[in-house]
């Protein structure tokens, strides 16, 4: 039988899988050009500020989401990815997702590393994000 | 007397006021070049994504946050800031705080505008932050 901190563990390790495997799902299509991922696994009041340079606006809900998001797909080359050290912090029905994303094209050169933050929330069991904020690592 | 959404109305007025209020007390301190604000307002498993250029690492837990912090004191201008565009998603005992930030030195010169994710949490009846995310607006 599980103790207290055995049945938290247990909760946490289950959220944490649950998560990651939504995220990677938007990372993988992302990786394939196609953004269509991160609007599936977004609640309908999702914010999120984008990461595209010169864009600067906080993006809210999914229709303003799916809309940004559409014109980028071209533009996104074919690529592996890795997420590194990721930790997810779970607040009863709420966790934030942080990692650094890391990228590589098929003739083996980098992309820029980002940092990001990914907020996600339960409701009626399903856990969905609610916000996103990408920033490049700086080179400094 | 309220009806349910009205009582909604007022737990989420009442959250964005607090929140608010410890976002306020930080920025304060930090445009008088006195970093505690941040550590004081942060819960102990507090982490944050830097926003020192050349700084790459998510900060994790307080102590590592106010050592991140202290020898920042002397870096920061005096200024004044405003906070714009802020908007609180509240979800339980949980809160997402997004605005952009604008500063302003005393002879009236723009420092670099910045987005900010800041994530509270709220236990025993007080919220405390316990992530934060700066990036800075390209212009691009």
């Amino acid at each position: 039988m599980l103790g207290t901190e055995g049945v938290l563990d247990s909760i946490q390790t289950s959220a944490e899988e649950e998560i990651l495997a939504l995220e990677h799902s938007a990372l993988e299509k992302w990786a394939q050009g196609d953004t269509t991922g991160y609007v599936e696994i977004g609640r309908d009041d999702v914010t999120w500020f984008d990461f595209a340079e010169g864009e600067q606006l906080r993006l809210e809900g999914l229709a303003a989401f799916r809309e940004y998001l559409e014109p980028l797909a071209g533009q996104i080359p074919p690529h592996k990815y890795d997420m590194l050290n990721p930790k997810l912090q779970l607040y009863g029905d709420a966790a934030i997702l942080t990692f650094h994303w890391k990228g590589t094209l098929p003739d083996g050169s980098q992309l820029p590393r980002w940092k990001a933050t990914s907020v996600y929330h339960r409701k009626d069991g399903k856990w969905r994000q609610v916000h996103g904020h990408w920033s490049m690592v700086q080179n400094g």
